[in-house]
């Protein structure tokens, strides 16, 4: 009923996450009703960002280049590595301002059911890397903060990392990030295993 | 903080009507979680929207060339205008599969704050249309359906186009879009002008 490249590019917005029929129909009169110079310059900075950015070439983080612009900061401190399922979790934990080590990207978590195993994800280079230390100074690691979801598969493969990484580098020490109730919620609308998390996890005050 | 490439995508995203910063920001890691080839496909898509869609040497709808599918159309009856504010509005016309007639699109609707005039619309291309009839039949126009928005510009701009029509070409019926409940809609949450509206233009049963 419409012109093929209108249902096209209605199409190639409806395979976005989030997106629906309707908005990508919406999305679709929009970028007819504006100047061709702005359809170029989300088309051209879709091209540009698969053409420019790959994975860091030691922890797989989003890159421009070899490595991240984590991974060429000398002011990080070395000795704490961060592992993230996604190269978007890196974000909201540098948002907090409260981290100023390095990342591991694993690239997924461990889910049996999806198929993914410990080969899947980079935890062979996670290994290598704490027993080596840091490619540039030496320096040894002395810390991971294991960040993974905590969901089912997160946590698993948080266990499955602590557990590897006691066998093969017992002096350093693995963490988890707190579980509890998130800042600003109430008792009364809290859900029974955060409420449980938080009551396990009780600090003196 | 992060590369710019990824930077300047969600930047564009964000300049998509709805699509808020945190929006850009994951719909850009999620295309960099895709394949290339989706990139490319949306990208594509963009360009070659803007190169092939205008609009209607007629009725001003969308067209990929001359005319747009209706008005190549010879089955439709093209003695019915439909006049609606802008392209978006005909899809939901369309839908009904109520109507078997023409459009005319405005191009907007009549509000002096933005100002925007009638020589800012398709009007004169419109009265020229009904005083002329069908360009390929010649077949009289006898009936414009005025469908812009039940809003104040679009109810001036029906006003403006029936009083228009009244005294160029007397003969032709100007009606509007029926005004009152929305189908599944309830008395008590109903907004009092709708009510009034549904009141006013009571039918008998």
């Amino acid at each position: 009923m419409q012109p093929a490249p209108i249902e096209r590019l209605a199409a190639a917005f409806a395979r976005l996450p989030g997106i629906g029929p309707r908005t990508a129909q919406r999305l679709t009169y929009h970028v007819l009703s504006r100047p061709e110079d702005e359809a170029r310059a989300l088309a051209h900075a879709l091209i540009e960002v698969k053409e420019l950015i790959g994975d860091c070439r030691i922890c797989f983080n989003l890159a421009e280049g070899e490595l991240c612009e984590i991974c060429t900061d000398t002011r990080r401190d070395p000795t704490v590595l961060c592992v993230v399922e996604g190269p978007a979790d890196v974000l909201p934990v540098e948002r907090t301002h409260e981290y100023r080590g390095r990342y591991h990207v694993l690239g997924g978590a461990l889910s049996p059911v999806d198929g993914i195993g410990p080969r899947d994800l980079h935890l062979e280079e996670l290994y290598r890397r704490v027993a080596a230390g840091d490619p540039d100074t030496g320096a040894a690691v002395t810390e991971v903060v294991v960040a993974t979801n905590p969901t089912t598969s997160g946590e698993a493969t948080a266990l499955h990392i602590s557990a590897e990484l006691r066998q093969r580098s017992p002096d350093v020490v693995v963490t988890r990030l707190a579980s509890g109730l998130p800042v600003g919620a109430d008792l009364e609308h809290a859900d029974e295993v955060t409420l449980g998390r938080a009551l396990a996890g009780r600090r003196a005050i």
